[in-house]
């Protein structure tokens, strides 16, 4: 049995084993009292732990879909719960479902996904700019890279920066394969083990686990509608004088929201009090409607670092992001990206630079984000009607981070485990891993009926009190 | 005044200096005496530091082709050298030559590259797979890759490795983007600050540079044409408990030796006694005649890690390599590959995948190594023919290590200007940077006219005594 488990997800490994069994059961319609291979052994196919494998089949166990067997093992549960029979969930949208079962995040609809759906993809102008590319540009098709990326693709990035009032000279656009191994030379060529920088709470997994790989302490610092808690943000400069604060301007992940003008300038100036090194990760600016607050607008010197991505809107197949930074620190980081992986693919940022030097990457986001804002007004009534609170009331991007009257965790998953719903996991969005009872909802799968239909279903639910 | 510096060469920064500002001078004929900009704009434009730039001009000053001028700064001497004067030295052939200056390796004819020239690249199956995968694939356009890379691919280079006697499950193959990022990885997981690691000596400069990176202590063993001296490794081995040795096994960079079978048995009887890792770094695999004695093929515990790469053959742009190691080790790595990258292009490696599942690389490398042959048997008479001494006799990649007759470094690289040829540095090869009077020859540069009339004016300076 294979259960494709995504290292890469925001679902902790063991809810996705526990996801992966229950769609094994669900969809090959395993017969009852069906005894599992060992958990040795699905934990050796699927490069696994056995202890992770084992803590799965015990939730499993738990949740009645599972039973334990006499002497060792799992077998498939003899009276198996009512959404675990005959049903392949394919009711709620055939297409859909296919798409979903295709995903590597396999178990229901990803509402809390931190991507666009497949179904949003439009291959058309991407295929296009590909082919050109591999008809036309031979150096693109065979030789390394410059050390800083694509002099073409640098360009381009610069000029639309500019747009964000974003001032940047080519020279100090690195390119890199995407935001997290622009966040990675970041991290090799400024930090050491011990270090210890500020981090947004609730904030993004893939962040946490990267400073963690560097040895740096994380400090958390709360993240309100508008922006970083500044008072609180202040106490941790004076109390332990981080090197570094690690912050989402825009569409903040998880919660959506963004950077004030006002906190933007506060931030600066704390800054500057503490020489702090801000790394401002905007990889959903492309997603933003209007231009907003950048904190690389208004450094006037060289304490911001930003760092984008096209992981999110054009393809995340491509791996191509970027970092902005002074030249003295981009010439830094570009020996780190040579040495550590001889620079990124020139065939690749010829795709990008084409897209963007044509305009087709312009519409594109442009068609994503009126698609997104369509959806999120729905999305925003759906929640109103289901009595969910939300966070803040988030303009553009992707998320909306909600917060729904089902007060206990286990009986809200298990409405969306019986409308084909997967959620976020409950932890993966603190630094220190602790427990939240709000939920990233991706715009672009709210409106999906299986979605409605939890959200309706947590509102049939006793209300929680507030 | 823009001087193209590639920093992944092998030729070191300064020497770049020297060679872009003589191109500048000889190409657009500078006219004597003409004044140059100030190192400080020429640092500063070429995102050099001063020191290296004011090295290079002391340096021109020494050959006679700068003067310092009264004050500060440097201009075009009054007299320059004859090979400096009127000639672009396009006489050599102008499509060659053409390609060489769009080459961002300037300055040359690259005699030492490592890698094939650009006139050797075959852009049609390439440009082919790419429009199919462009065309019909639409998660390989849009999607993140699987952790450990895409499964398709895995499975062809674990078929070809089988090729070669080396035992791979899919699981044990770990995709990265290209050799420098596998060695990475491998360092990253296995290695930590103040670690020391045996290496061969003469060796390859991004090996190194990559150690400096993470801290790890260098011990040198001399390389023999038969493979490391394995008394000397014993002697490292008892003095110093080293945690690992990199080597080269086939094609060694850069003296295109092989490792013989009784000495790759001795290296891995050393490692089960000395409990040492084995870092075989197999590159130039594809380009070996016959299969030869891997160590990954003799190993029968977890002592061996394997690490290949397509760049060498197919393409540099793609950023296409691997590693092959136990699968705990490739879980290890691939967790350390997700959260520093979010894991290599899916895009490029279906492209892999397609060209390997189709016989269309086999069928390149095949062409390349008998084009290789040829060179390499008439590159061996004309060196022969100029009294140069090789370094064993290699049999198949693309290096020949050899020594010429002319006993002074300085009148070897005048013969080499005068020739419109470009030598590797002679301190790249060394861990310690130590200079060295062998010279790494790409055999596919050396049947340019350039390369030998080169060979041809060395045999007429007066002989070295040996």
């Amino acid at each position: 049995m294979e259960l494709r488990i995504d290292r890469q997800a925001m679902v902790p490994v063991v809810q996705q084993i526990v996801d992966g069994l229950t769609e094994w059961i669900v969809q090959e319609q395993v017969p009852p009292t069906t005894r599992l291979p060992s958990v040795r052994q699905i934990a050796r196919r699927n490069l696994l732990s056995q202890s992770c494998v084992m803590e799965a089949c015990e939730r499993l166990v738990a949740q009645g879909i599972l039973a334990s067997r006499q002497g060792s093992g799992f077998m498939v549960a003899a009276l198996l719960p009512d959404y675990c029979r005959g049903s392949n969930g394919s009711e709620a949208g055939d297409e859909q479902h296919g798409r979903v079962t295709q995903s590597p995040w396999r178990g229901g609809l990803k509402l809390g996904a931190g991507v666009l759906p497949e179904s949003w993809r439009e291959p058309d102008d991407l295929s296009y700019a590909i082919r050109q590319v591999a008809r036309a540009d031979m150096a693109s098709l065979f030789n390394y890279n410059d050390p800083l990326g694509l002099p073409a693709l640098r360009e381009q990035i610069a000029k639309r920066l500019g747009l964000l009032d974003i001032k940047a000279l080519d020279e100090q656009v690195l390119t890199t394969a995407g935001a997290s191994h622009a966040l990675d030379l970041i991290m090799r060529t400024l930090f050491k083990a011990g270090d210890c920088v500020v981090v947004e709470t609730p904030g993004h997994a893939p962040l946490f686990e990267l400073l963690r790989l560097h040895g740096i302490r994380m400090l958390e610092v709360r993240r309100t509608p508008s922006g970083p808690d500044i008072e609180a943000l202040e106490a941790l400069l004076q109390q332990f004088r981080p090197t570094a604060l690690f912050i989402n301007s825009h569409h903040h992940n998880p919660t959506g929201s963004c950077l004030a003008p006002a906190v933007a300038r506060q931030v600066l100036q704390l800054s500057r009090t503490y020489d702090l090194r801000v790394i401002e990760d905007d990889v959903y600016a492309d997603l933003h409607n209007g231009s907003g607050t950048r904190l690389a607008a208004l450094d006037d010197g060289e304490r911001v670092i930003y760092v984008g991505s096209f992981s999110k809107t054009l393809s995340s197949s491509l791996r191509v992001g970027f970092v902005l930074a002074s030249d003295k620190l981009i010439e830094r980081m570009a020996r780190v990206k040579m040495i550590s992986c001889m620079g990124t693919s020139r065939f690749c940022e010829a795709v990008l630079a084409g897209l963007l030097a044509s305009g087709a990457y312009r519409k594109l986001v442009q068609r994503q984000r009126q698609r997104l804002s369509t959806d999120r007004v729905a999305a925003l009534q759906a929640l109103e009607d289901a009595d969910w609170e939300v966070f803040g009331k988030p303009t553009g991007g992707l998320f909306i981070w909600a917060r729904s009257p089902v007060a206990d965790e286990a009986r809200l998953r298990g409405h969306a485990l019986r409308c084909g719903v997967q959620l976020s996991c409950a932890t993966s969005f603190s630094p220190s891993g602790e427990a939240c009872d709000w939920q990233r909802i991706n715009v672009a799968y709210a409106c999906d009926p299986r979605a409605r239909q939890f959200f309706r279903d947590t509102a049939m639910d006793r209300p929680r009190t507030f």
